[in-house]
């Protein structure tokens, strides 16, 4: 990193950080309709900051729900472009009786500013306009071209971005997107996740008699919605873990032997991980795997919710009519949303139980994704992270999904560099949640680093 | 049956349907505090009515919810006693606006009387005390010895007259109970029920990660709480209705030849069964089993409800931390609750899925029943319902419970003859509830031909 980057980041870390406490002080709660002028206000904050940081064609987007931010620089000719993502809203701070200190007035305890959103996202999402400040105040301009797209809807599901970026391809069109929200896996240890799996949502609804019937007269005759959904669930995974669905490994690819061996060398407890994160008697899973593949690079098959029939208070007699469950299956990269959809419905015709009638409703569905590490973007910011945090990056995936990654796949054809400055115990959409301050000076430095060495790649 | 009875019971018609009238207007739903008042105005007119027939140490007993209506009379020396028993509670009438006249003010059509109550049970209680009046009008006095024990509690679970008839054996002492809350098995076809099921009411909750966890985050490593509890359920029974939990079927006895070659004059048609009753695509149940034998002979296992994790409208990608569903076994006679209770906890934690913690709670037990048809009441009871009707009286069973008749068969130790007057399509439960007004006229004749009866046996 440039000495004259590093310092003009620690002389202005004061008001880095007091300027992200106003932000942080808006609770841009976008869940909440009686918030929405606050998510409003964030979006016209990000937008003055940006223009302050030297960006151009500031625009906050109306959407049918809560605004985007836009904003460009593109005057490196025959430099990449960089597509920087994030997003000013943030989840309800309940139950606000565990929060220490209020979720909204942004404190600082043992090196950490606690606040809601800290971390998720207006923390990591604010270094990006920072680093290019500080680019543009020691260089004069950035290094590289930049798009900024910005959310107001992430923690409600993104609908309107997904559709701003599939209308809006020439507009947003760059080299990689880059977004920070994600964690590294340890402190001090610099991480780029390069694999997010898929999901594929869905309802699966069992129907049986015309109306609940008393058990004693049509028990041991009449179907029950209810044991019929138990019947189909449970021929659906084993006991172990693999799921039984036929074709639903066929597209499974395995981690390279590199990628494997590269995950051996992470800091794991397996009996920490099961106390104090799971939580459990016991670990599950498909025998022959490791904790990680089998959370990061196999298909996964869980039930979220199951409801049917009498669950009140005591006892009712009833042959449930109906029955419902919400089920989901993560993908892997290669793995096709539509193959598994249709897999599942196959089965599920397959293995009805007689005298029931299933239904299965999608109500979700977007594929895994993988980022090549020898992507030059992606060699260039795992360098810039290292040079920045003295150790070496390493690369990760993450189980869960990240749908706006995918947009960016789809409607754009780029990969996503996912450098996450979030620690582990951040604390993300739970009380107190907090971000590293170091970490947050430190992204700056990295980000802006970054911008540097991607324009000489 | 006497022609003098005959003739009084004509001669009385009218009155006797004003008086049940007057009896089902009063709103005596018992699980509604608010109705507390009406239940107790129903005991006294019970007890109001008994005195008129000339009933002795009538009482109203106050118990800690609705009151029990007990009587008297005991002055027929080596003649057997009989005791009467009958519910004066209702169920609730909602849905209100499917009925087609108000619940409660009962209203005459094609030969039947609409009210809440009618056949369940106010009008199979009240043709009891219909015919001692007649009996006393027309010979002096009863042929037989009578107790009568009449309850407010029944919809709710009947816990009052239970604690009662295990308290009171002495004073309860009887030769037989008689009862009408059941059915015929069909219009013009005199029907004694002579076998119940029992029931084994469980909960069995599963509990897995400390709390729901990110499907995301933790899918493929941690146990799944609704996975697990789907998983155990499955176990339990086979598609085919068999339940798989070892020890269940020991202590099963088949009925008899007889019994067997009796069910099968019943006029039954399946496809109808199916169509109109269940409603559904098709009958399960055990194979080599008729419809009968699988309702009415064999034990079943049946999921009543079932919650866990996330039901809410949309998708949460949660591993749920905890499930529960409500099971249950209907028994045959001969088999013990005990013995089925501790068959499920033992097969439970015996298939527990790892890293999940399993209970099992009891919420109620009580065993099946069979009354001797050879028995003397009976074989009168029979007799006497058949020369009333004029057609042969069957036997038949019920797939359900009446734990009333186990109290009278622990406590008192004697039989229950299940005297009924409803019919299949009374709606018991439902709107438009109704009684066949030539049943309840005859339901007296044929109690009062039964008491001469069983008086010269």
């Amino acid at each position: 990193m440039s000495a004259s980057i590093d310092r003009y980041v620690s002389e202005n870390e004061a008001r880095f950080l007091e300027e992200l406490k106003e932000l942080l002080r808006i609770p841009s709660i976008s869940t909440l309709p009686e918030h929405n002028g606050d998510t409003h206000r964030a979006a016209e904050y990000v937008a003055d900051k940006l223009r302050g940081a030297g960006m151009e064609n500031v625009e906050i987007i109306e959407t049918e729900r809560h605004p985007l931010v836009y904003a460009d620089w593109l005057h490196a000719p025959d430099k990449p472009t960089v597509l920087c993502y994030g997003h000013f809203d943030v989840q309800p701070p309940d139950p606000l009786e565990l929060w220490e200190t209020p979720p909204f007035e942004p404190a600082e305890r043992n090196g950490n500013l606690y606040a809601r959103g800290s971390a998720d996202d207006k923390g990591q999402m604010y270094s990006h306009i920072k680093a290019i400040e500080a680019l543009r105040a020691v260089q004069g301009k950035p290094p590289v071209n930049l798009k900024f797209l910005l959310e107001g809807e992430e923690e409600v599901g993104g609908v309107s971005v997904a559709e701003y970026v599939a209308k809006n391809p020439e507009k947003l069109r760059a080299d990689v997107a880059l977004v920070s929200d994600t964690e590294m896996y340890a402190p001090g240890m610099p991480t780029l996740n390069i694999g997010l799996r898929g999901l594929v949502y869905m309802e699966i609804e069992a129907r049986g008699p015309a109306r609940d019937l008393h058990s004693g007269l049509y028990g041991g005759a009449a179907p029950n919605a209810v044991f019929g959904l138990v019947e189909l669930l449970s021929k659906a995974k084993d006991a172990d873990g693999h799921i039984l669905i036929p074709g639903i490994y066929d597209d499974v690819e395995a981690p390279s032997a590199e990628e494997k061996e590269s995950w051996t060398h992470l800091p794991f407890d397996e009996a920490e991980y099961l106390a104090t994160e799971v939580g459990s008697t016991s670990l599950t899973g498909e025998p022959g795997y490791s904790v990680f593949e089998r959370t990061w690079a196999r298909p996964t098959f869980e039930v979220h919710g199951i409801a049917g029939g009498f669950t009140g208070a005591g006892a009712k007699t009833v042959i449930p009519a109906k029955a419902v469950a919400k089920v989901s299956i993560r993908l892997v990269p290669k793995q096709q949303p539509e193959t598994i959809i249709a897999a599942v419905k196959e089965f599920v015709e397959a293995n009805a139980p007689k005298g029931l009638v299933f239904e299965v409703r999608v109500l979700s569905a977007g594929p895994g994704l993988m980022v090549n590490p020898d992507h030059p973007a992606i060699r260039v910011a795992a360098k810039a992270f290292s040079d920045v945090f003295g150790a070496p990056t390493v690369f990760t995936r993450s189980g869960g999904s990240i749908p706006i990654v995918g947009d960016f796949a789809n409607h754009l054809g780029i990969p996503t560099i996912l450098m996450g400055f979030g620690l582990p115990d951040d604390g993300l959409h739970s009380p107190n949640e907090k971000y590293n301050i170091r970490n947050y000076f430190d992204g700056i430095r990295t980000l802006a680093h970054f911008f540097e060495e991607y324009a000489k790649a």
